[in-house]
């Protein structure tokens, strides 16, 4: 069996506004994609995120997104060159490095959030972008990210190393991608079936969709949402069931990728 | 005669909107203090206005301020705590380097904008807050800054080198500070006025105040501001001032600091 | 035993931030203050709340306060002339005079939120700012605020009725303001102890400071915070007391004012 | 000859950015619409420009666009529901609503900026949104657009009146809305051009597209950028043109609409 990452996406609180059980999901999980200031996070959660990663031993990576506080990054902001929203990738992903030093971790890591990862999948422009900020920045960061599709594909070209991940709790549509959240079922808030999903994702080294269909990729990584009212409970339950299963949880840093 | 660096603060237009005439500036002076994306800027303003620079041979700098585009840094916002103002530096600083990466440079030299810089004259939390941030990020940064005062003295505790900056276009108070914009007559507008005075400084080594007093001071580096109609010019005369003196122009990182 | 009304500080939320329990609260307040997209909420939160407050035939207010919502309006931004504050206040109450109209409702009062209010009350040109905002768009609004400072003197000469304020949830300073919440013990989280304080305050009209004074004022309505997190059962404790008591819960719009 | 309106999109300009020549335009135009803090433009702003439209005897309208200074409205945020974006726009209009109540002046008209506009036009449920903001807050609020689209049949079935706009410093599309700005030639930069343009649009009562096709709409208002660095110009010169014609200028309060 091989080895697995749980990650989740934190550090979205910032000033009085509080997203998330940040510290009890931190205790169960591999790798942490801290929010970048951009569409939620500020200077000093990512600060404390990455301390908090750092006290933990586990990775911590840049969840960078649209400047979109209003719609969480969830609203896709059409118009940007491609060069344009490389920079703003870039800027904070860079960000992010800093305030992991300023923990004294290291980002290993980056994962879009949201719309401009949903437009990036079937962009290769956008994808190219991407690319191009992590290269600049640290040609060892790794990309977490859903295969098969234009943002893999840039990633390969670039000779990035990609983290194949899939979601515990979303289901998927035929096209390979999650479902929107605006689809009834389209989110999974029974930590049981959360677990049984990801755990048959890892056996089968595959996703299944709402079709029916059988989508064959690497399980590098599974990610749980911290947001959700049960992410906590789902995290436990799918971190138990791969314990169980005897699948050895990992940090994406300490992984081989093929 | 000594070195001395001519620097101004750029990079400040974002968007649609425009301030200042950066190209224009960016031949006359030898750094750049690029603003970060807070009180003004953007990631795409930084990249470009650090690959101007490079182009130029002279060195970029970040620009950090308040979280405040709508009173572009220059209001003052208390209730912050040290720590969260040293992580909004850090953070700044840190996705200034990741831009001037992006463009093949580097960054040298930290000036802080506005209204933070004139509290942390005072403030030894603050001041150190700010040393803490460029520390952790590159303990070889420069910092330029008004010397006599909480935040020249947080730096020289924490052996962080300081080039002592004087304003070609302002008037000082007696308090050793420049006069606030909001007192008349606080901005030089007259391009040989302001060249006088950045000559005179550099000759005695020392600011005159309004009120007559002479304050001693190595003059390492002059700035000349780029969003006044008057700035080119301004920037222009006291360039050639000081070349037909025999001053030699040189960028922050090229010169010595004792 | 006079009328007394009830109000709370609602709407904060905005987006995928959520603060507080604002459909409890509104079971148990008979006024909304309703922040206006500046400090916190959003046109919908603010269109929401409005409807609430319609649906159980209580009052609803504009709260505004700084443009901070990384601050959360409880920073102090010192820069801006007595006009622009005025103009930003006239701003924010006036989309909420359209949000509560989209509602079916109307505004009746005002109250300043967090720093904003405390730098008004020791600030003549502020308080003025405010009575021209409010005069402005409807003279028929009362003023929601804690009495013996600049804002209600500004009141009073403008002609503007003042609901004169206290807080059940917050310990006095002896100038006659709350303690700051950086203080230890400012804010009071056991609501049999809010409850006490509120109808002791009812019944002396007066409040009584940290250091012992007394100082008389009417009381016409009593805040309690709906984003503590003993918010609701502070609310139920204090409205509890008051009715056991005898005294008669009425909107700020259904009283008298001398 | 009909009586034609001259419209200008002004009031962009916050803080320290400053944009177009909104002094000079008013001295040319019969209508200003003014942003209203969302794209563009502050509270003291659209304060000062309902002041000088005030003073010139023009009318005034909100120009509300989606919450996106950086993108300055131009970015289509796809995401939000309708009653979101209607609960936006009622916000904005509202808000300028008192800042001309602030300056002793009224809203008469409305007009959608940038991309919310474009996204409209083609978008039924998004012009019943603003056709519901317009009508709650102001039953007689005239709506300034291109016929012949989803907004204008949104708005004759709420029975709101419809100036219909055409733009003289703008290329169409056979599609009968203005060619994208990032096509080449789509924005007219020659007075003169731009004149012709709008004088034979008046006199057609019609627009021809690039393509050839001529498309018939009665012309109540000619729109002139202020933004171009030629608007001030274009302004000059399609008045003057208009005036030899013997066309009369009037504000949109002032005309008949059929």
């Amino acid at each position: 069996m091989r080895d697995v990452d749980l990650n989740s996406d934190l550090g979205e609180s910032f000033g009085h506004y509080k997203i998330g059980a940040d510290e009890a999901m931190l205790d169960l999980i591999t790798s942490a994609n801290v929010a970048c200031g951009f569409h939620g996070g500020d200077a000093s959660v990512m600060h404390q995120t990455a301390a908090s990663a750092l006290k933990r031993g586990i990775d911590v990576g840049a969840h960078p997104g649209f400047n979109d506080l209003w719609g969480f990054g969830r609203r896709k902001i059409v118009g940007d060159s491609p060069q344009a929203i490389g920079d703003m990738l870039a800027y904070q992903i860079a960000a992010m490095q800093g305030m992991a030093r300023a923990a004294g971790h290291r980002v290993t890591h980056v994962k879009v959030h949201g719309a401009l990862a949903t437009l990036a999948f079937e962009d290769r422009a956008l994808s190219e972008a991407l690319t191009w900020a992590m290269r600049t920045l640290d040609p060892e960061l790794v990309l977490v990210c859903t295969p098969h599709n234009e943002t893999e594909r840039a990633a390969r070209r670039a000779g990035i190393r990609v983290a194949c991940e899939v979601f515990a709790d979303r289901l998927y549509g035929d096209n390979g991608l999650t479902l929107p959240r605006s689809e009834p079922g389209a989110v999974i808030h029974d930590p049981a079936a959360a677990a049984a999903q990801a755990l048959r994702m890892v056996r089968e080294q595959a996703i299944r969709t709402v079709g029916g269909k059988v989508v064959a990729m690497p399980v590098h990584t599974i990610c749980v949402h911290g947001d959700n009212p049960q992410g906590v409970d789902i995290a436990r339950a799918v971190r138990q069931a791969l314990q169980d299963e005897g699948v050895r949880l990992r940090p994406i840093s300490q992984m081989d990728f093929q």
